[in-house]
């Protein structure tokens, strides 16, 4: 009998023995894969498909789960979740320092690290586990993610302009090495931001094909922070709207159109490195970035109610793009490049001068591209019999001075679309470089 | 080039022709599974791997699309979305009617009983569909399921108490036959309700293992309701916490256990009609809900970040399970009966007086066992630095006060668990039985 007894105050395992040495006891979330992976795999979902610019796949071999277990190496000379093929999920979480103390900022950051880099491997948060540490003390994982695979799990982070400066003072004695671009972005046409959507010291993405998963890597980070730093706002995202790679097929945002068809895509190695990774720095106080990029991040609330109420012709028009395979109204098919100067009936234009597709070309905009890795989002309901829905956009670039700000400037203005948007959140992070074995995120700030 | 030629004002279809009827132009969501099966997969989430009690998945022969794309019929005894294996992922509306109109009512009844025997077969919501109706006209569906598999969507309708009498009103003719069961419930210790998160006139509830097919179905019969019912409040769960079938694992809730493991299968008819239909009705004036159930709705915040900071001695006095396989602390496997009169050290007892798994275990109830469909969410941040997060309790019932409010009463004051809950949303929904061909939902009540 005893030996079938579970875990309990006479059977605890003890503080120094770690999970994957008492299968037995306490069961670590690897122990589970085989154990429970037939069952476990229906919560898993589908897996990426592609190989990410230097982040390969690495699909556990001899596992039950072959759905659903892509796993993605979290050490590397950029940071896992932005050229990775993008998950079908995702959790994002922006912090505020709760602490001035700089060596608290550096702690965070190597116990992120040390987190990250476990549970990106589907891994416990901690070394004893969920179910396996002093049974007296708090489990260093909260266990919700026991016998789920990874599912393509990436963690990435990024600091916030607040972070160097905060109303003029230097919490952390790092000001001096702000990057000139990393400013609070500007307030575009149409802007109707909601603070408690908007900015924060760091950001974290968390993005994985099982929403539970990437759930469960922000709750557990949130919960290291403790005393530190604590979440000042989260966005979750249930239906990716870009591809990152060319082998995976263009998904739709809530418009119901196709979304990303033009993105910046993993296999264009040179386009990446020209738009998405930041320059060699021109100045050594931004040499920690090298390696590095910004992310853009835009809470865009949807008018769906207005938008259904539309013609097919006049959603089209918007867009500059048909319904149904995304080809834009020039010609051809998704990924023919759109013929600005054609016209047809009455010597209009096939594609709208207001279109987005139009507004948004990179010949249209000095040749800049972004890599969009944006999410469909539900939020409840507005109290007004609509739904709260929306994308919540996310955009890679090199330099949001020439790649982001200039072409928002111009579609708040003049596309047709922003008669049915209204960006209700925004944030602006530089994204520090990946980190080496031993390394922590961030380190070469602080050096 | 003129074939080549997307749908445009010169060359879209005409309103008399069906998307079916035109595979060069419009594009169904049925044309589309197979052209863009292979790359659509990946958007798709596991399979259903259960057969439902009446719902037997009909998986689409000669796809592309394997996985992801359970199928369950929509006609049937009883609704399906019940005893159907519980789908990953959830949205759920409440709505109020805002015409006061019997002819609205039953109208949008047969409209919403139309698309939805459409969308849950994975069609779009109107017959011309998203692409292929009359170019100056709203499409009849949104397009953002295009391409994608149902992924076992079920769509299951109820009523709530208002829709019989609002304020002493009988706005649509059906006060007297509003059943004994369907109040509002009443008010339990510790809720904390939000007005905003409770009640309603109509609910839906969408179930698949695609969340962007789940919101793509809810928002559809939104649109097709406005001008007579508006949406009240939504709410998305992404992931399932209660398998309703033994061919599921036990999923996890965000206290990090195992949830629902005593919960009512499929595979146990008996007892699924004594406890989840409705009995054959007493009188006559609520034998419209003969074959139905009711659906006890209620938001469950959790404090996880005070659950965070208890030591695994606590939690699993709390639960009365161990974590890690969630077996009762009186020994044995997960599926173990609990034997709440072993003791252990100083003769306390191994399952704690407070356990929740004890005031809730049948033998303490009388008896009753409800059919729990609950769902994780978490629903940004709380402004206070925690993420909003908890569980949305979803229990199918044959009588809420034999079944419910007894049981919910007594582990309001007693279970050691209310301690870290707080229940923000309440709701009670009469489910009506399943609809054949050619009728709609409710028909019975208003005949």
């Amino acid at each position: 009998m005893a030996s079938d007894l579970p875990a309990g105050p006479e059977f605890g395992p003890q503080a120094d023995v770690v999970a994957e040495d008492r299968p037995g006891r306490g069961v670590s979330r690897r122990g589970l894969l085989g154990a429970a992976g037939a069952g476990a795999a229906g919560l898993g979902v589908g897996v990426a498909a592609g190989f990410g610019l230097g982040s390969h796949p690495d699909v556990a071999a001899g596992s039950a789960v072959a759905a659903g277990s892509a796993t993605y190496p979290f050490y590397g000379e950029h940071q896992a979740g932005i050229v990775t093929p993008a998950q079908d999920r995702l959790h994002f979480a922006a912090f505020d320092m709760v602490s001035d103390d700089r060596d608290d900022l550096i702690s965070l950051l190597q116990d992120w690290t040390a987190a990250a880099a476990r549970m990106t491997q589907g891994r416990d948060a901690g070394p004893f586990g969920a179910t396996s540490g002093p049974y007296e003390a708090p489990p260093d994982d909260t266990g919700e993610a026991i016998g789920l695979p990874p599912a393509g799990l990436t963690i990435t982070f990024g600091f916030g302009p607040s972070l160097f400066r905060q109303a003029g003072r230097d919490r952390f004695g790092i000001a001096e090495r702000q990057p000139a671009a990393l400013r609070r972005l500007p307030h575009f046409p149409g802007d109707n931001l909601d603070a408690d959507r908007s900015d924060g010291d760091l950001c974290i993405q968390a993005c994985s094909d099982d929403p539970q998963v990437a759930v469960h890597a922000i709750r557990n980070l949130a919960r290291i922070a403790f005393g530190r730093a604590a979440i000042r706002w989260s966005q979750l995202g249930f239906g990716r709207t870009s591809s990152t790679s060319t082998s995976q097929a263009t998904a739709r945002n809530l418009f119901g159109f196709k979304d990303g068809t033009m993105n910046l895509k993993a296999e264009e190695p040179a386009l990446v490195d020209q738009h998405v990774w930041t320059a060699p720095p021109a100045v050594a106080k931004e040499a920690w970035l090298a390696g590095g990029s910004y992310l853009v991040a835009r809470r865009i609330s949807m008018t769906i109610e207005i938008w259904d109420r539309q013609p097919l012709s006049e959603q089209e028009r918007v867009i500059g793009r048909n319904k149904a395979v995304g080809a834009p109204l020039s010609g051809g098919g998704e990924f023919s490049q759109p013929d600005f100067t054609l016209t047809g009936a009455n010597d209009q234009p096939l594609v709208d001068p207001e279109a987005h597709v139009r507004l948004v070309h990179p010949s249209q905009n000095g040749g800049v591209q972004m890599l969009r890795r944006g999410y469909n989002f539900v939020d409840g309901s507005n109290g007004l019999g609509r739904l709260d829905a929306g994308l919540f956009f996310l955009a890679y670039v090199c330099d949001p001075r020439t790649h982001y700000i200039p072409v928002q400037t111009k579609i708040a203005r003049n596309d047709a679309m922003s008669e049915y948007l209204q960006h209700t959140g925004s944030a602006l992070f530089a994204i520090p470089p990946g980190v080496s074995q031993g390394g922590y995120l961030g380190q070469a700030l602080f050096a």
